[in-house]
């Protein structure tokens, strides 16, 4: 009776998710592993009981499969999401959907062709307790129509291999996805401020970044990007709305008083500040595919943060604001 | 492979627990259930897919039972463990193990004579993650050696038919076992003081009440235990250390501004306030069982609750402290 | 036309209120300064242009001295307090009032002889921001009728001079009469818990202790004592309401992220804590005396704390409760 | 020996600087008072034993006045100012310095001329407790180098006649002084961004607004001016640092415990907001005056800030950015 999932991609969230499906998650099991490296492959699939199939579009079709998990290296998502809507099975990818607007655009008409959602994007903040009832005070009126955003995205450090583009690829794009669901609305233009960068980055890094974007309604968003702050993992955000303003909330952590100071921790692991929201978002595709449905992130949630970090990677290059079209949103994902 | 759980007790919490270990947890499933109410218990097991018993005690000897979850009526708590040790099947048992000492002793006598801990009792904050970083900041030595305690527990309100000792044996039962637990020490003496009762009470309750507990070691707590303090269910807990304090986290909640306040909402049910321990406490439990093994609450803990507890009431009754003798500890609880 | 001040005690205290009077507050000058210390009275008087009398006595009769303030050594005030009544002037005496309850009460004997309030006791708190909104919750109603007071006081270390009983009279003592006035009731019980001690402290002071205050309406308090808790100089008062709780507030501070920590510092000086109140205080003072007044703390508070501090050090002594008795109110005090 | 001040504006600041001056600081008394409504001024004269000079111009000329304070109409500050150049005398001026940039200018040549500094302008937010906290967290380099500021000036509402360029003349104006001071840099560069208005603002009134500034070294500021907020007058600032953050305290209040919130109360009135600022503005002002000094912000500072304005209502207006020059910076505010 539970789900028989296959799972492309054993390195490490591949390995977090197996684990997930196998030992904390209720309704899955993981019948077959796949990954170009054979030797952990095996591994991954003693240990928790899989089969080892050497190709992934074989993985796909395989009749142990129900579902598939993509968490290969990013340039082979979109492949392998095509496969599985060509096989009709339901495909959770992690993000990104595809590395370019026209990839995604092609998942996207394959999808509407098929004629049914199969896919759900790994955008798991929308699943993070905190977001959620950040939504719920906007969906519920509570702070009013909403204006304004003000976020940050701040990590500790990155390394010589994160460059400028990356801010918006790997960083923003958590926010890109986040604060459009958010909101309930479009973007139509992105404009990137440098700021005097921190002696903290290096040469191919402009750091920090503050990525400005407007939405349909013409609401704002500042967000900063800060990869080098130093002082930990700190995901902020502010929603200023017409009656009053909504803050996510931080992390649980002890109030301690020691040393002339009042303090709580602040987390340093992008994994460990949204662990448990992970959770939540596979036990909500393991449920909706159960019941043949699809409820999370689309491919069209795909395309439009695919088409937006475009923008915003151009806007990185000039001074001003550059426009954020979509074109026409097929009615399969009104 | 999954452990094969029959649940004796189809009421609230009961449905809640077989809920968690179908849909929820990883590692075991419902297979029989059983309750005084027929009824209701032939339309849980339709719902969950599991077989009815009669009878609880022939629930546990069943043959597709490998372990059992122990949620009826407090007073057949401890027939029921007695009955599961006497089969040497583990069982989880929620809390009271005894609604007297004298029956919580003959549990103890029971698994002793046994030779192995089969027995988990329901102290669910023991996995609620902001006790587990208290617990942290003790053991680390991060605040130094505990001296004192200062707790408070608060409802909301309670019905007529909640009386004094019941702040006792229902509500301060939790720090009972909690603090004990975060101290890793026992208890040598209570005593308890009675404030000016709030008007929100009724003829047969005294409350608030401050209930005071001494440790071996000296360790002082004083424990506010209200339960029509009518602005919410509130759990405070500060440990104060030889070199500094700490605090139990709220409850993550949003940070609203709005009508010239700064607020954060404050839970009022208690079933919200610790939803996710009791699904760390259950998964540990499977965890746990599925190798062999008892890591939680054991009878011992649940013991000297019910020795702590007796004491506490006795102290209500008169100006003085009530010493708490817990006689020796047997081996087995070492 | 401003008052003209004679100020007894030219050690710190003394110089810092006499700063006051000179730079910072409005419609006062010291004309005339009085210290067993004739070198640093002299030094003193020749910074802030006044006068030196040798002997206080002379000081409270000198014609160009309006009003009196005493701030010299704890035993010598009553002699000054007395003296002033007997002049007819207003006086500030800084705490206590007297080193005794038996003085005390010839200071309100005397008082009440001349039939006008003349005396204010040094009790700053009083004159705190946040204490004075946590009396505004009470008197407003906003938490409903008080039941109970959580307070703690600590300091970061005291030297060996500082022994046990001093946890009452020189630390508890601030409470003592701030809570009775948060409360407008009456002591009429104390005892003294004496949890585990830090092995911070010295031979000759058990710290730190829990004073168990009970009020004529049944009001409780408990207030730990704690002068070697390291981390900082720490006050915490929480009124716990009928409806609802309400907390002292923090001195205002930077949020700090830093370190993976988010942080506000905490003082570690008493007199940057309360370095504002000490100021309204004075002012107050001043005004009052002008308009011919007395609105602060009264001899009468002063008697009270000096009854109830001496009950708590009985207390201190003993296992169970010490009664307080003040006696009748004379109307005065009404 | 009090400074003799002459006051020439007698309106609602006018007369709180009066009673000041009067009733809390220490040092100055008023003299003389002007104003072109004689009834009010009459009334005030009479109140604090101040005479009457019927031109403002005769005020500062007056042999009983030692220093002048100009809280008369924004447009008429300028003459004021230069005239009190012109006899030598210092002059604390009430914001704006001038309506213009060039009004601006011509203080700062005749002060220049003069050859000293006599003119403090009344920003005073330099003198909040909290932004001196920021101020210190950026001098000791404890955040390391600003890169970025995050700011927000809320008002819960405004009246018809505040329009558009108001949100930056009489509201951004404070940020636009006191965030230069706290980088200690001058801006090179303005941008308006209007996001979705709220349906709580009118038709002259484009609200919010968010203004980005940049500063020479580089620096970013993100200021939203929000005048419609409806829940409060709410001051953020958050300094972001190399090493770390940095954030403007909440003002000291209550935490409250109530209807299942925890809550703070947020101000309403921007005059309680920075009520004890004006305080030690003023006496600072005192102080420095009685020494012959000048401490507090400049005649340049006054003029920067009118050219930043100048520029930001200009950047109102297009939809990129406008350059800021204030032009070679006078030795005499080196």
């Amino acid at each position: 009776m539970a789900i028989r999932v296959g799972v492309i991609g054993t390195g490490a969230i591949g390995q977090d998710h197996i684990r997930r499906f196998s030992e904390t998650l209720s309704g899955a099991r993981v019948t077959v592993v796949s990954d170009i490296d054979a030797a952990r492959t095996k591994a991954v699939a003693d240990k928790y009981g899989a089969r080892v199939e050497a190709n992934g579009l074989d993985l796909i079709k395989a009749k142990d499969v129900d579902a598939v998990v993509v968490t290969s290296w990013g340039p082979t998502h979109a492949e392998f999401v095509l496969a599985a809507i060509a096989a009709g099975k339901p495909v959770f990818c992690e993000k990104p959907l595809a590395t370019n607007a026209a990839d995604a655009k092609k998942v996207i008409d394959a999808e509407v062709k098929f004629g049914k959602k199969l896919v759900q994007v790994g955008f798991m903040r929308r699943y993070d307790a905190g977001y959620i009832m950040l939504k719920e005070a906007v969906t519920s009126g509570t702070i009013g129509t909403p204006l304004m955003i003000h976020a940050a995205h701040r990590n500790p450090r990155v390394g010589e291999s994160y460059i400028t583009e990356m801010a918006i690829h790997d960083t923003a794009i958590h926010e890109i996805d986040c604060l459009r669901w958010l909101l309930d609305d479009d973007y139509v233009s992105a404009q990137v401020l440098k700021p005097r960068s921190t002696k903290n980055t290096h040469a191919k890094l402009v750091d920090p970044q503050i990525v400005l974007l407007e939405t349909a309604s013409g609401m704002r968003i500042d967000l900063e990007v800060f990869v080098n702050c130093q002082y930990g993992y700190d995901i902020q955000c502010e929603i200023v709305g017409e009656k009053g303003i909504a803050r996510l909330p931080e992390p649980m952590q002890l109030d301690l008083l020691l040393d002339s100071k009042r303090s709580t921790r602040i987390l340093t692991e992008w994994k460990d500040r949204f662990i448990g929201a992970y959770d939540v978002e596979l036990q909500d595709w393991i449920n909706a595919t159960a019941a043949g449905k699809q409820t999370g992130p689309t491919s069209w949630d795909g395309y439009s943060a695919a088409v937006t970090a475009d923008a915003c990677v151009a806007a990185q290059k000039i001074s001003g604001t550059v426009p954020i079209k979509l074109g026409k949103r097929p009615a399969l994902y009104a």
